[in-house]
């Protein structure tokens, strides 16, 4: 079936059940940022493949709401099926509320999976009913019914992380959040997000693309917990060792019917941001209910010392791949020879394999080949953007056989990639000038880096937040009237999720607030400029919080990069720089040279020694 | 009766009424934040004379709680008496909350006078007495029992602004804010806000000092209004407009019996924030109440074309009185003459009057003087400080005769004073060095006008907040490791009060966020350094929150300064400034000489060229 088709099916069963409009998130049961095959519904019944994105489907229409990152990728992606793009957030867009609250007839009905949608979405979705004098159906999942070929529930194996990794038993885990169970007069936790259990029983499994994260929910009680997992995923040995912390498995479905048997009376503590809807209704009337945020959101954003020294240690392994990486790609330039046509540009070729034409999609291989020869990496730590020229300006693109570009002297490639090591996960985009390339996009690059610059470089006070940062990256670009529509940054898990919140650098307020800046904090650098239809730049680094001195007016605070690989000089236009961002450049390159060229060859290091040569 | 004695007297008072705890706050009854003699209660009974502060007193404690702005005030003026300072937001400083629970007993009473607190604020105590199955005694002013020599409620006549310089009707405000109320589901508004009142009729008085306000509340009904004050404030000819806006006068004090007889079923509009929590308490049951922010008080933040136009010209005028100011304060430094010692100390002559030496208070009235030759001058916007040498690290210093210095040479002077012109307020802060001051003082004022600089020439989004962008000018101080404990801006009002909330820049977030930054608001951009016991600088403009281009990247912003006084450049160390700073210097003192010049004359004007001269 083709999304046509797959549309009609749906309304077919829409018709049969009652349901006037039917919504579709993209999310799995666990509010995952990305999900596995089996959970791809909206992609299935839209034809839209980003990551984030929510469709809503009636009689007569069929809309999909994302948001800035997708705008350019979910034009193309849509333009040939019968699906509305929403672009979120712009101020003539209406919100999928008040889409509803428009197209939902008096007496209607909305249907949705309610284990794919958050407990505020749910609340909104049935006040909204309710304003209506209709009701909710969220009970069904429509997509499941008419998906003939729907991939199977993950399924791969559990594995343990040792405190040489984690620098923290779960047995020490346990008595933290159950000292906070307490605090907030709770006797039983439910953790459904994945990223959560992962840290607190400190293990691993690869249920979900990019994530070495476990399908499964936890209910913490005082002195023992139950884990619903599929039992064939875990071997003896971790069933050991989590009965050693009286956690005794529970097949995964059955986790709603445990919610739903919970004594009268009993106290349960949840995050309903982190929680399913279904499973939020599932909760009976007499337990009453404390709702705050997991206490392991902000435990594990705090890494500890173990955690710190081994992130380091997989930052220098990634930039040593990396900076590898940029010099084969510097190499294939001055490998090109091929003309095309009567212009100068040059179809890059591989110098290992001169007769392959170098494209988007072989150049993220070659990056992935080059991380994969470093000790104790695992995967990648998300779908790598691999974006050349005109690509680079759809924020979160994402190669295809079909879009796949071969790359060419005279433009720019930008890669935003990231490798999860046993020492932690990386995140890091560097965009390249592949030859000489034009003067707007050498502007375009300076700026970027000025901006991000300025942010790794900042002091602030203890008790800021990303929110009162993120004005000084953004700034650079504001006084060029221009912006870029993201997030400045990011919190990164170890070996979890690469986007970890709620740590960010974000103007706009949004639900979650920015915490405070702590010491062991880790975020991301990333600004970025897209200039449709021509190109995109967009540099990140990594930054550990770092405590400063002290004194009379309070805790000083730094940041310290983590991520060590150079910018590209070649697309550096020094004139636009002031001296002091000059010397943030020199400074950051110095400390490249230093970290980097010990696990470098000779001829490694004379490169790497050109590339972060002082300006 | 000293401040000794009057504790005693007021503990007498408590014990007789079964107090064990009472709260002194600065307040009025309007939530004004200066207040009348009257109203001076918390001076009275600690002796502290800071306009910000609460007392607390148990039977044998007394502490008074104030903040950043007064902590070193506080100290002096404490030293004596037996009153403890507790710094508020200190970090091992107790909250008076915190105290309350400490030292309330089991069943204990906390009085306050009820007129006198917020409604929150109210509500925390009665809280806090509640878990100790106590209660409050919210409708006793003790302090009025035991104050023999009380000042008058204030009573001065009322006066009307007509729309030359209102630039709208108080019938077309009526309208606007009975929309207001429509669309939050209100038939009736209380106003007890005194700026909030002045702004929608259009009147104002001198019931406060520096505040040209008049002490009234305000019930507006769908079709009618009543305006509580004494009625011997209004002339005939002002009573005529008010009723022909169908508003009528009612006693002052009837406010309380109104509220209380307010209709069962009517839904009241109020602004929790800016109501009294007696008056809170006296609404009947059966009225509904919405509380939400006074609509008056986003409108009075957005200034209408003609009261811009009006300020622009009260702020050249105060330009020109302050620029006469700062030429005259640099000519007693050249006619000083008298060696004090054997140092180069000279003692500042006034070269009008070289009898007289120079000294804090006469320096302000020198200013005042300046002012007041200007048309349409009607009297300082706020209490004038003017703070010589480590005076001038006390943020909020006003000179007593007692403390009163005499201003000589090689140390500095700063003044942060405003008037009230009928065109509207001004807020203007510069520190003057008279003659050679140290290098220290100069890298200070160096830093704190890079700072007021960068924030001045900030370009941003629509939709930013100053939460956002207080940033661009604390992070040039927090690089040096250095910050300031007060907001580095704030509104300010048309003739009314010079501090309007909510518009601020602030990094901490308070209880009341800063609003998005709209066109035609404005706010006032005021770093300052201040090193105890030696100098402060600090430099205050005011901005005018104006559109910058609109593009594909959304509504760009930028501020336009209004104030226009040179800085001095004795003071400024160039070489440790940026090219950029210093274009952004010479750029805002080549306006000041454009706008300033016309109205001085040739020797004024030269010695204004010379002190804008580019650097």
């Amino acid at each position: 079936m083709n999304v046509t088709e797959r549309l009609s099916t749906l309304r077919r069963e829409m018709e049969r059940m009652g349901i006037d409009i039917y919504i579709v998130p993209s999310s799995d049961y666990h509010q995952s940022e990305y999900v596995g095959g089996y959970f791809k519904s909206r992609e299935y019944i839209t034809g839209f493949t980003g990551s984030a994105g929510t469709a809503v489907i009636t009689g007569e229409k069929a809309g999909l709401w994302t948001d800035g990152r997708y705008f350019i990728q979910a034009e193309e992606e849509l333009a040939s099926v019968p699906v509305t793009l929403y672009r979120s957030g712009e101020p003539d867009t209406d919100t999928i509320c008040q889409f509803l609250e428009k197209e939902l007839p008096s007496g209607g009905v909305i249907g949705f999976d309610g284990r794919t949608v958050g407990v505020n979405e749910g609340k909104r979705y049935a006040r909204i009913a309710d304003e209506r004098s209709g009701r909710i159906e969220c009970h069904t999942d429509l997509i499941g019914l008419i998906w003939d070929d729907r991939p199977d529930l993950p399924n791969s194996p559990v594995f343990s992380l040792g405190v040489e990794y984690t620098g923290e038993t779960a047995a020490s885990k346990l008595a933290r959040v159950r000292a906070k169970m307490e605090e907030a007069g709770a006797d039983v936790h439910l953790l459904s997000s994945l990223d959560d259990i992962a840290w607190l029983l400190n293990i691993r499994g690869r249920d979900i693309a990019y994530c070495p994260l476990v399908l499964s929910y936890l209910l913490i009680y005082e002195g023992h917990a139950e884990l619903f997992a599929r039992q064939e995923k875990f071997s003896a040995d971790i069933i050991r060792q989590l009965e050693n912390e009286h956690i005794c498995l529970r097949p995964y479905e059955n986790i709603y019917s445990a919610v739903g048997s919970l004594p009268e009376g009993a106290r349960l503590l949840l995050d309903p941001d982190r929680v399913n809807y279904t499973l939020y209704q599932s909760i009976p009337g007499g337990v009453e209910v404390v709702e705050k945020e997991n206490p392991e959101v902000l435990m594990k954003c705090i890494k500890n010392d173990t955690e710190i020294a081994n992130i380091r240690e997989a930052h220098l392994k990634d930039a040593v791949a990396h900076t590898r990486f940029m010099r084969w790609l510097k190499t294939s330039v001055q490998s090109s020879g091929q003309e095309m046509g009567g212009s100068r540009k040059q179809i890059l070729k591989d110098p290992d394999n001169p007769a392959a034409a170098v494209t988007e999609i072989s150049a993220a291989a070659k990056l992935e080949e080059f991380r994969a020869q470093q000790d104790g990496y695992l995967m990648a730590s998300f779908a790598p953007i691999s974006a050349f020229a005109e690509h680079g300006a759809i924020v979160h693109y994402s190669a295809t056989k079909e879009s796949d570009a071969v790359l060419s002297s005279g433009r720019m490639l930008l890669t935003d990639t990231g490798g999860h090591y046993w020492e932690g996960s990386t995140d890091i985009t560097r965009t390249v000038a592949l030859g000489e390339v034009t003067l707007r996009e050498k502007e375009d690059f300076t700026l970027v880096a000025r901006a991000m610059l300025h942010l790794m470089n900042a002091v602030f006070l203890h008790g800021c937040s990303g929110a009162n940062l993120d004005c000084i990256a953004r700034e650079i670009f504001w006084k060029e009237r221009v912006n870029f529509n993201h997030g400045t940054g990011h919190g990164v898990g170890y070996l979890l999720n690469v986007h970890e919140p709620p740590v960010s650098f974000k103007w706009k307020e949004g639900e979650a607030p920015a915490p405070v800046l702590e010491k062991n904090m880790i975020i991301t650098d990333e600004p970025g400029i897209y200039i449709e239809d021509s190109h995109g730049v967009r540099l990140e680094n990594e930054l550990l919080v770092c405590m400063d001195e002290k004194n009379i007016y309070g805790q000083f605070m730094h940041f310290e990069p983590l991520t060590f690989v150079p910018l590209d000089l070649d697309a550096i236009l020094p004139e636009k720089m002031t001296k002091e961002e000059r010397d943030m450049l020199n400074a950051y390159h110095h400390s490249v040279y230093e970290k980097v060229s010990p696990f470098l060859d000779e001829e490694e290091r004379a490169w790497l020694s050109a590339c972060t040569r002082p300006i």
